[in-house]
């Protein structure tokens, strides 16, 4: 798990430091993880399928693809969650096969996987969620499948610690992706742990986000979906490694609601913001784990914008800045390009004005002026060339007087993404 | 000038050839062109200020960024176009320096630019329009600019027949990209001839497209400006390097009104498509030869989308596709990578239903089918990549039943890319 260098401008919720560090999702109280390997991925001992299993009804939520080519899974998962009236109670994960673009038969894959787990479980199968990540257009071994899930099944019955859960989801992530906090709520701790993978690829390929939180919250179907989708929004949503997004991307939540608080039943108020700041320090911190995973990384690069005329114009601006290949190649070679970020800014497609712009780099806590007012300043290049060989970058520009704000996180564009993405033949 | 080897499904309108090969600018009856090196550029004799001049009162159109931070010469061609009511005269470039995010100097230096044309050659101010393309930020030697602005309305005055003009708009282009073109309008034969620059870069650089079009063509202004936006949408605005939209990007059609026909008044009839089909030839050609000279391409790609709701939607899923990072990377890789192709396409924001789509290669008139109805295709990989060794494909996607089209010029993602954005240092 990497530190949290945050610049000033954006604090982060006061979040407890969970004792002993990182914690697996298996340690929240109510929930229990498997994981094994059932022969998706070749390497042998590399686990490749997963099982989260939450021991009594409690709360879920998910955020899924915008993809319209979304794969089976995604579909199933969707109306799961409707159906079980936001109370999930298990997850099944595949990675090594995305099961996309498998027609028929994919769908009845998913729907097998789910009703495999149900079965062992004692549960109805519309209580089960399944996500797949990893080669697509391919079926589903499924007989291996079903063994896997039978042993996984199994293995949380008996109440097993399994640590191999975030390894398990992994496909060409370089490192597993956990992330744990806890929060106090009307005196309660309320503990949320989760882990996620992405921006790894398989071929023939894309990069596929998957992420899971649980919690001990008690909380409620409907503010738990929107907590989740509100903190979606400023944190998975605020990411891109490439602008591609993915056919199987979904992030799900599930809440056990064993927390000595009184219970949420609302989307607002001090309980609910408390939650809220939880469960954006766990899901910052895994966006961000995933930029800095990023294909070919060199730097993580965090876009601030400030000052637009809404918030959404401030995601728009940021975003396509942290989009654009030659703001990305510029940080890649360590060149302060004040003129390729402005442009980018240009062309997201809200109001800018040169003449109101202020941009600054932010490195290791010290701030590089590059531009005001219309013009650029006059800077020291090489130095700050010299400084841009710290991994960590914040781009930060002001484009108003307004007091919205935007953060997207990023890598930047390197010869080891082409490498990662053209040297493969089928 | 490159091959004109178009896929099957869209045919190229019939134009004459223009007997002998490529012609200039100069070439076309009513206009003198001109070009020099005043030192803008570093190496001497290389040319950097160029002119078009047109004999008499014609008729005039243009087309700029949508970038909301845009360059002085852009804001003053605008005005002055509108002022000049479509009747320009004349039309001074310079490359070496974009004259971008300069203030209030640069909207002097841009009208200094225009008003030191008009003088000399007996002009109104508003008559003269200003391009403007490489470095950002820095201010023009105007010095310099006036005395070469004064050495080339002189040349002009003596008719000379300049070879230079498109080498004289270059940046870092490789080669100078000339397009010509004639058709019959009414038994007379209208001649087109055209320059433009593009996905060059100088420090701190971004992609400036800039062309220039003059016909002798007897078309009123609105007529004009209606083929130019209709064409410019089928063509300059359906190709994409890396999707990154300049601050100076600008293409300007003059007309001299001298070719024997019946005047074109309106934008409707048999002569006024006969007109946008010589316009056409020549925009294709010269979008064409931007893409095929993109930063590091190693392939010329056009993107064929067809059957989704309108061609807006077509083109809106063509240029996620093209931009893709993920199918330009794969293509460089030589690596017939249809899940990138069909994840770009459902992320376009418009309807695509993986069911109905099919989508093969075309690689030198021969047809490689990779997926169809919802599942990818038994495919030799190795042959097709083989196939790709050709610096020409055509991606060719069917979403739907309708009968719209877009087609998007495009090219690869390669080391090449990185290196020239990457590797370079302020």
């Amino acid at each position: 798990m990497r530190s949290k260098a945050e610049p000033s401008l954006s604090a982060l919720p006061a979040v407890l430091p969970w004792k002993a560090g990182l914690k697996g999702l298996h340690t929240v109280a109510g929930f229990r993880t498997a994981a094994l390997h059932c022969g998706l991925k070749r390497a042998k001992g590399n686990p490749d399928l997963a099982l989260i299993y939450a021991e009594e009804p409690g709360a879920g939520a998910g955020v899924f693809t915008t993809n319209r080519v979304c794969a089976a899974p995604v579909r199933l998962s969707r109306a799961h969650l409707a159906k079980s009236k936001g109370a999930p109670r298990a997850i099944v994960i595949n990675a090594g096969n995305a099961n996309a673009c498998t027609g028929e038969q994919g769908a009845q894959d998913a729907a097998r996987m789910a009703a495999s787990v149900a079965e062992l479980l004692n549960l109805k199968p519309t209580e089960v969620l399944v996500c797949s990540t990893g080669l697509i257009g391919q079926l589903l071994p499924m007989p291996r499948v079903e063994q896997g899930i039978a042993k996984l099944c199994g293995m949380v019955a008996k109440k097993p610690k399994s640590g191999d859960f975030a390894r398990a989801i992994m496909t060409t992530d370089l490192v597993p992706k956990p992330a744990s906090a806890q929060i106090k709520v009307d005196d309660a701790t309320v503990s949320f742990a989760g882990a996620c993978k992405g921006s790894g690829m398989i071929m023939p390929n894309m990069a596929t986000m998957l992420g899971f939180i649980v919690t001990d919250a008690n909380i409620a179907p409907n503010p738990l979906q929107a907590a989740l989708s509100q903190v979606t929004e400023r944190t998975f949503n605020c990411l891109t490694v490439d602008g591609d997004t993915s056919t199987n991307d979904t992030v799900l939540l599930l809440a056990s609601r064993k927390a000595a608080h009184p219970p949420i039943t609302q989307a607002k108020g001090k309980a609910f913001a408390a939650f809220v700041d939880g469960l954006y320090a766990v899901c910052d911190d895994l966006a961000t784990q995933i930029a800095d995973d990023g294909e070919g990384a060199e730097h993580l690069v965090r876009v601030f914008v400030l000052g637009a005329e809404s918030p959404v114009a401030c995601k728009q601006i940021a975003l396509t800045i942290a989009n654009s290949p030659l703001v990305k190649t510029a940080i890649a070679g360590k060149d302060p390009n004040w003129g390729r970020i402005l442009a980018a800014a240009g062309r997201a497609g809200v109001e800018v004005d040169a003449a109101q712009c202020e941009l600054h780099f932010e490195i290791q806590g010290q701030a590089y002026p590059l531009f005001k007012a219309g013009r650029p300043l006059a800077f020291d290049g090489p130095a700050i060339s010299k400084a841009m060989d710290a991994r960590e970058l914040n781009v930060v520009l002001r484009t108003g007087p307004s007091k919205h704000a935007a953060m997207v996180r990023t890598c930047d564009l390197t010869h080891g993404y082409i490498t990662i993405n053209a040297e493969y033949h089928t």
